[in-house]
C-alpha cells in the first residue's frame, strides 16, 4: 500500500463538487486561488460562460482541463434519438478540443424509456462510441468510457465494470492508439473484486482519468450522497497504488455529489477540505 | 427468449414480502390458501413461532421450504465476533435441517465496523463458509451464497457477482458435491454483463435458488424499494430462460422489500398479485 501522500500538484476539481453555489468563472478563479491545478467542467456551465471565454480563462489561470463532462447517453428508443445523441457527442468533442481537455468523459446511457433490452442498449453504446471515435481521433480528444456503479445501470450507464469498458476499448480501438480508454472513478468501482487486475490490464494507455471521493456508510441517496475522501470506506491509497503501478501519472479529480453536506457549504471551505483530505486520505 | 408462462406450482414466497403484516403462522396459512407451494422463512419469525411448530405446520400444509433466510455475516472486527458469527451459522444450519429446507441462504456480510479492508473481509467470508461447510454437509443442508448488489458491499455482502460466488464454490467445494452453490436473485445480478455466462458456468449443481422481483425506475431507496415483477426493467423471462438452459428446475421465490408500496397492502392482495404477475411477467 502506498503511504506517501500524493503530489498536491495532481489535484483536480470536478466542478460538480461546487455546482450549487459557483458558476464556472468562480470555479476557475477558485481553483487558481486554492492552488488546484486541474479542473473538469460540465457542459451546461461551459455553455453559460461560453467555450471561448472559458478556454481563455482556464489558460490564463494556468489550469489543466483533466476532462470534459460529459458525452455519452447513446441509447435511444428510435433512430432520430440515436442521431441526436451522436450529434451531441460530436459537439462535445469539439468543445473538449477547444478547451484542450485531456479527455471527453462518456457516461454512456442506460435503457431507453420503456425498454428492458439491456443487450440492445449495450450494442447502441458500442455503436455510438464507434461512430464518435473517428471525429474524436481527428480532434485529438481521447474518449474516456466511465463505468458507472451497477445501481445506475437502468438510467445512466449500462457499462458497469472496468472490465466491460476495457472490452469495449479492445473491440473499437484494438491498437491502443490512445484515442479510447476509461475513467476509474473509485465511487463506481471500489467494490469490484476484479478492480486491481483490470487496472493492470488497462495500463497507462487506457487509464485516462482517476476520479476520487468516498462511499458513505450508510448511503442515504442513490445519486447525491457521496462522501469527501476519508469519510467513507474506500481504501483510496490502495487504489491509487494500483493506478500508479499500472503507469498512471495523471490527475486526481475530486467529484462529490453531496446534497446533504458539501453542496450546502461555502465553496472556498470545500476546496480547502479537498486539499487537506487529498494529502491525508488519498 | 422464453415465452411460455412458468409453472405456477414453482412459485414460492419469501416471507420478507409480507413481513410487515403477517407472522409466520399467517404466512404459511396464506401460502396454502393461495396455492403457493413454496415458502422461505426468515429466522426471526421462525424463532417467534418455534422451529418445531413451524416445521409441523409447513409439513401439514404440504409446502416446500425453498430456503431459510439467512446465515452469513461472517466478517467481524475480532476473533470473538467471528466465532459468534460461526456459532450462529451452525445454529442456522440446524434450523434449516429441521425444516427440510432446500438450502440455507448466506448473506455473507460486509466490512467490519471501521474497516476499509475489503480483501480481508472477503477472506473472512471464505473462511467462515469453509468452517460452516462440514456441519452443513453432515446435516444435508446445502449452503447457498447469495451475491448481493454492489451497492450493499460495505454493509451487507462483499460477494457481489455470481462469478465471485462461483469462484468461492470452486475453491471450497471443487467436487461440486452439491453442498455449496449460489442464489441467483435477479435484483442483485440483472445488470451483470457476465450473468448469462456465469449462470451457464454454475449449472444445475450450483444453482440452489432463484429469487425474483423487479428493479424500479426510479429507485428511491437503496434497501426497501424493490418492485413487483413487471413493474420494473428486468427482463425476467430471459433470465429464467438462462436458468432453465443451465438445468435449473427449482422454485421461483418472490422476495420484495417495498416500504412504500407492497408492505402497506393487505397480504392476501399481495399474494394474489404475485400469482398473476408470475404468470404474466416471468
Amino acid at each position: 500500500m502506498n503511504i506517501t501522500p500524493p503530489d498536491p500538484g495532481l489535484l483536480s476539481l470536478n466542478t460538480a463538487t461546487v455546482r450549487e453555489k459557483w458558476n464556472l468563472r468562480e470555479m476557475i478563479e477558485g481553483c487558481a486561488r486554492h492552488g488546484i491545478r486541474g479542473i473538469s467542467p460540465w457542459r451546461d456551465q461551459l455553455a453559460a460562460l461560453g467555450v471561448k471565454e472559458a478556454a481563455k480563462m482556464i489558460r490564463n489561470n494556468g489550469l489543466t482541463v483533466t476532462g470534459l463532462c460529459r458525452g455519452g447517453m447513446f441509447p435511444a428508443a428510435d433512430r432520430k434519438g440515436r442521431q441526436a445523441a451522436l450529434d451531441d457527442n460530436l459537439r462535445a468533442v469539439d468543445e473538449a478540443a477547444a478547451l484542450g481537455a485531456r479527455c471527453l468523459v462518456l457516461v454512456v446511457g442506460g435503457l431507453p424509456a420503456g425498454s428492458k433490452d439491456l443487450k440492445g442498449a449495450r450494442e447502441m453504446v458500442r455503436d455510438g462510441i464507434g461512430e464518435t471515435l473517428e471525429h474524436a481521433r481527428a480532434a485529438g480528444v481521447p474518449l474516456a468510457i466511465e463505468p458507472l456503479h451497477p445501481m445506475y445501470c437502468a438510467e445512466r450507464a449500462c457499462v458497469n465494470t472496468l472490465s466491460q469498458a476495457l472490452d469495449l476499448c479492445d473491440e473499437l480501438d484494438g491498437g491502443k492508439g490512445g484515442a479510447l480508454g476509461a475513467v476509474v472513478d473509485v465511487y463506481h468501482v471500489w467494490w469490484d473484486p476484479q478492480l486491481e487486475s483490470q487496472i493492470a490490464r488497462a495500463g497507462d494507455r487506457r487509464l485516462l482519468a482517476f476520479h476520487i471521493c468516498d462511499w458513505l456508510v450508510p448511503t442515504t441517496d442513490l445519486l447525491n450522497d457521496r462522501g469527501m475522501m476519508g469519510d467513507g470506506v474506500i481504501d483510496l491509497p490502495q487504489i491509487r497504488s494500483w493506478m500508479e503501478a499500472a503507469g498512471y501519472r495523471g490527475f486526481h479529480e475530486v467529484e462529490i455529489f453531496s446534497a446533504r453536506n458539501w453542496w450546502k457549504r461555502e465553496p472556498g471551505e470545500v476546496l480547502g477540505a479537498i486539499r487537506r483530505r487529498h494529502q491525508q486520505c488519498c
